[in-house]
């Protein structure tokens, strides 16, 4: 259970092209790209493939249909009949306002200290470059790596991927793999690196409710139907106060944990009176703490309200019965759940409560996902994190949160493994975006180690 | 049952003088008086001492100890021992914002038509000079009312009276009386003059509920608390979807009205099919019709939500976990409640089921007043109302709104009756404000034929 020793030469390389690999993520990060306003998109894919050619893949840009249809950067090393590892990554980052709490300017990547900070350091472009330097590194050494390696980078990620549907339709024999290297790893600073195989999914959608046409003096409350009290007791029927969801049937498909699901629960870094302390709570839902708090943090849905308005909100008060109310929500699904399936069960639960007048707008979707442990990917992963970062992995059966994974899964039924050289200070989507030099460069060293063992599979 | 024969004279009088009042009314409309902003408050309390003067009153500027601190017009016609009405008014208005609404400029009226235009002609220049007037009239013809009248404009009911109850201490001997003449009636458009005997009270205040102490990832709310459903779960346990205020004991103390009340519902001017037209709205309150739907709207309190916010509320959705919620409340209260008692029966309610944390920020009040049919005021009011204006009284033994009359009467223990010059299109407290000339002019006879009235008590 430690690194190969063919990966001294390959570590040995690393380390000595450290500041090479250190600049690649300074010119990267110093290319806005930004989806969201169609900043800079062509620019950073051309970037990514030429990089990606010089370091000895070939790879091209592949046109995508969707809007805006970002083109997809793609590449391959295929040696025949073996194990093939996809790295699936994006280049398109959040925008980066608000500007003026940038202690440096989000587009001129700055080392200070042991970090480098810069808007896409951590989501994804630096985990990105430690999966294209480790190949160049192995290149460099073995001349050949011991798997096939494609690499698929998109530049939508950030406004939700319409492009990627299109793109595995039209180009299944390029989605083919055995296994996604999947973005979306952390680490807790100055400790575990997290490495997990499963996501929740994420339902978000807006409930609706009116009441007269127009807002009225609140004398008027005896007698005219309020769609604030309606909203608010339509709510009060989703879900109780121990934070049990109530909505008819919601938790009768889901896939609980396996008993070896539950095992890794045990062993996960969570300091509990520290997160309470951070975040000025005296306690977690219900008093849960443990395996306890931590199978409900990973294996149960939630449902969230996101926003909740109506009425007048602004100084003082003011005596009117408003005319709607809205509420933005989002339910975080676990295996078992589907979007539809979730819209439907809420749709029916508030018709079957008389409350067919509330409107439900949907919005945005992505699927949970469950993998196994049993993944050679995994296994490989977590085999060589303990010599590589001095300390063991801390395994997520699943995580509380959601990326594309799970779509990914339900378009291809591949799976993926999801490391990343970010840590939970990264700040993604927020200023002051960053990570350390050292998990940059180690997550190179990760990634090359697993390509190799992988290479033993045959 | 019809207007006394005396009276013939004093309404000739005020036709041939039509001209001279509405002049008047203009002149008071013109002069700014926005106690919000503090603008041309002592210029137009001068206006109105000197206005009374001209007609025989003594009248002076009574200085007043509160914050602002505008002076207290007050007037006397004391001719010994006979039963005193006094006319309560007052002659701040509201701010006109917003300017770009109004058709004409909000200090120039202007007559459009049947109507008067401008800030202050209903609420309440045109009921406080339809008192004046009466008296002038009276004493233009008969050199002499056949009661004391006394005069009290005050120039802070629109920023909720503060220096009211200081004045009153001050000046018990000037406030002692058998009845106010209250502003606060109105008339349905072609339709009955509104007289009341009894208001609602309100009590505002608000809610709010802390979770982290920083808005949060939705990811983290399957552990982390959310105050928004905390709220909401709150609020639900406070109403229920009858309509049915659920807070411990809220009915408890609640005077029932008396047959002789029940009796008035019968006969109120209210358009139901219309109402729910206007107002978009396929129902009442619980289906409710008829004399049940008035007895909901004058005798029970309400428990309102004027506004509710947490989180995010912008366009589109954002996967966040508040960390504050809040709803701006209030209830307006009938007679047998009190606001302190009313707080203290919500915080403890919210406590008995768990809810300390739920902090309530009590705002303004005013307190429940409901008199009597049998007062002499009301019976002349009510008697000479069908000769002036061609159909009878709409008598409201309570209204749905609110008004310091409930406090006045906790001050003093001296009820009031409520009409005037407004009617249900008047746009108080809006732009457009307006009041038809017709009825300026009724309100002049009714006072009158009142004052002659309440003279026969001797």
């Amino acid at each position: 259970m430690s690194v190969a020793p063919e990966m001294q030469k390959v570590f040995q390389y690393i380390d000595d092209h450290r500041e090479e690999y250190i600049e690649l993520l300074k010119k990267f990060s110093a290319q806005p790209s930004v989806s969201a306003q169609n900043w800079g998109m062509r620019e950073m894919a051309e970037l990514i493939k030429d990089s990606l050619r010089k370091m000895g893949v070939p790879a091209e840009l592949v046109e995508t249909h969707g809007v805006p249809g970002n083109p997809i950067v793609y590449g391959e090393l295929n040696y025949g009949k073996k194990y093939t590892a996809t790295a699936y990554n994006h280049y398109d980052v959040q925008p980066p306002e608000p500007l003026e709490q940038w202690k440096t300017p989000p587009f001129e990547p700055t080392i200070v200290g042991d970090r480098i900070y810069g808007r896409g350091t951590s989501d994804n472009k630096g985990s990105m470059l430690s999966r294209h330097c480790a190949v160049d590194a192995y290149l460099k050494v073995y001349g050949k790596l011991p798997i096939n390696m494609k690499f698929m980078v998109e530049g939508e990620e950030e406004i939700g991927s319409p492009s990627l549907e299109g793109f595995i339709k039209d180009n299944s024999e390029k989605v083919k793999t055995d296994c996604f290297m999947w973005e979306g790893g952390t680490r807790t600073v100055n400790g575990p690196v997290h490495v997990s195989f499963g996501v929740k999914g994420v339902t978000s959608f807006e409930l609706r409710c009116y009441g007269a046409n127009t807002d009225l003096h609140s004398a008027n409350a005896s007698i005219v139907p309020s769609p604030a009290w309606r909203l608010v007791q339509a709510l009060a029927t989703m879900k109780n106060d121990r934070d049990e969801i109530t909505i008819d049937g919601y938790y009768d498909t889901i896939v609980p944990p396996s008993e070896e699901d539950m095992e890794f629960l045990k062993t996960l870094p969570f300091d509990e009176e520290a997160t309470k302390k951070r975040l000025g709570i005296p306690a977690f839902i219900n008093n849960l703490t443990g395996v306890e708090l931590q199978k409900k943090n990973l294996f149960l849905p939630t449902l969230n309200i996101q926003g909740i308005q109506s009425g007048y909100t602004g100084k003082g008060g003011k005596t009117v019965l408003p005319s709607y109310a809205f509420c933005k929500m989002d339910t975080r699904t676990v295996m078992g759940q589907r979007p539809d399936k979730v819209m439907k069960q809420i749709r029916e639960h508030l018709d079957r409560r008389g409350y067919s007048d509330i409107e439900i707008i949907p919005g945005s979707n992505t699927l949970p996902f469950r993998g196994s442990p049993d993944n050679p990917l995994f296994k490989a992963v977590v085999k060589n994190i303990p010599d590589i970062y001095s300390q063991p992995a801390a395994v997520f059966p699943s995580t509380p949160g959601s990326t594309g994974v799970g779509f990914m899964y339900e378009l291809t039924g591949i799976p993926a493994v999801c490391f990343g050289v970010m840590n939970e200070e990264s700040n993604a989507h927020a200023p002051n975006e960053n990570i350390f030099l050292d998990d940059y460069i180690c997550g190179i060293k990760l990634t090359a180690a697993v390509i190799h063992d992988l290479g033993e599979l045959g």
